[in-house]
């Protein structure tokens, strides 16, 4: 399959509906927290340049430094999402007839799980850091477009659910008890992180645009 | 342009994140809806067909007639966002020396933001019939997927808030009070039907999957 950025949305909207395991919801959470990204870089790229926001110039650069590598970030991180399934299925095809294959499927298995719980975490990561750009950028935006960073919010946030969810479903399937309470812990901080930055983001935005979101 | 399926993933957020007004946040938000049909398509397809799920394979059919329908819809929808923003545009560049051509640019802004605000309130309203279907989905869909149901609920409640953004927006611009209090009416309507379906079909996937979204 060629990487995601490369695909056609209509032909990646079919391979998303067909009765095929990839791309699936961790892919879609993907390019919507890529996309949330690239609306903050469009709010940021039509301030830079503008005398009226000359003031917040300096800030905005280093903003958009971050936005462009989170949406480049998080287009891959669609590829990713693929390898890792694909790699928890692959243990499903190992043999399994005598117990020295048993424990070695389960092992493997056990592996992949992990891996495939690290990914969506990744991707929840970087849509709490597009999150965290919204509130400088909803405040000190260009105005006429703020209402691009409210949809940046709303989907970063759909997206970071959404990948929460496939960490949340490995999480139930691994034995590692050590690695599910690492990992339960640090997505509780992140959810914490996450609605806080929701919240301040939300009410920049509406400062700015005179709406209520 | 194009029309928005035909462009790769990677041109679009490129065009997305660029100082251009088009795309921008409508066309991410039908986007985003889309992607959501489609994840509601993908879990219906692994149900059908499925002897463990032979009881609903009727009901399934019909919710994936209409899931197929609303991700060809809200597909379309990107282009008409464009065009509807367009409209909205070349209004700026009319004329605007004598009273006949300054009255004659207002009654036309008027109008192109009346497209506008009735454009992204179709996809509000095509999100809100794919929320619509994550309940019967979530609850009698392939346990193995319904993951990818609860992706789609958070991606078309996003989608569905992003779209209300630009008719909030559009509506504060648009002069013509009777036409103001029907939409904002429809559009508290549509939230109220939106946090229903959100909720139903939240606590259908969360009963399906076991775990808290």
């Amino acid at each position: 399959m060629p990487i995601t950025a490369d695909i056609s949305i209509g032909v990646f909207s079919n391979a998303l509906a067909a009765k095929q395991s990839t791309p699936g919801g961790g892919g879609a959470a993907a390019i919507a927290g890529s996309q949330a990204a690239a609306l903050v870089s469009m709010v940021i790229n039509f301030t830079l340049g503008n005398p009226k926001y000359g003031n917040v110039e300096a800030g905005m650069k280093a903003y958009l430094e971050q936005s462009e590598t989170l949406r480049q970030d998080l287009l891959a991180l669609a590829d990713r999402d693929v390898e890792a399934f694909n790699a928890v299925s692959a243990c499903y095809g190992m043999p399994k007839t005598t117990d020295a294959e048993k424990a070695a499927r389960t092992a493997a298995m056990q592996e992949a799980l992990k891996s495939a719980t690290q990914v969506p975490f990744l991707t929840a990561e970087k849509c709490l850091a597009v999150l965290q750009l919204i509130e400088p950028v909803g405040r000190q935006g260009n105005a006429n477009v703020v209402s691009d960073a409210g949809v940046a919010l709303y989907l970063a946030n759909a997206a970071l659910s959404s990948a929460l969810i496939n960490v949340s479903i490995n999480l139930k399937l691994i034995k590692d008890g050590q690695f599910v309470i690492e990992w339960s812990t640090r997505q509780a901080a992140l959810v914490k992180q996450a609605a806080a930055a929701y919240a301040t983001g939300k009410s920049a935005c509406e400062a700015t645009l005179g709406v209520t979101l």
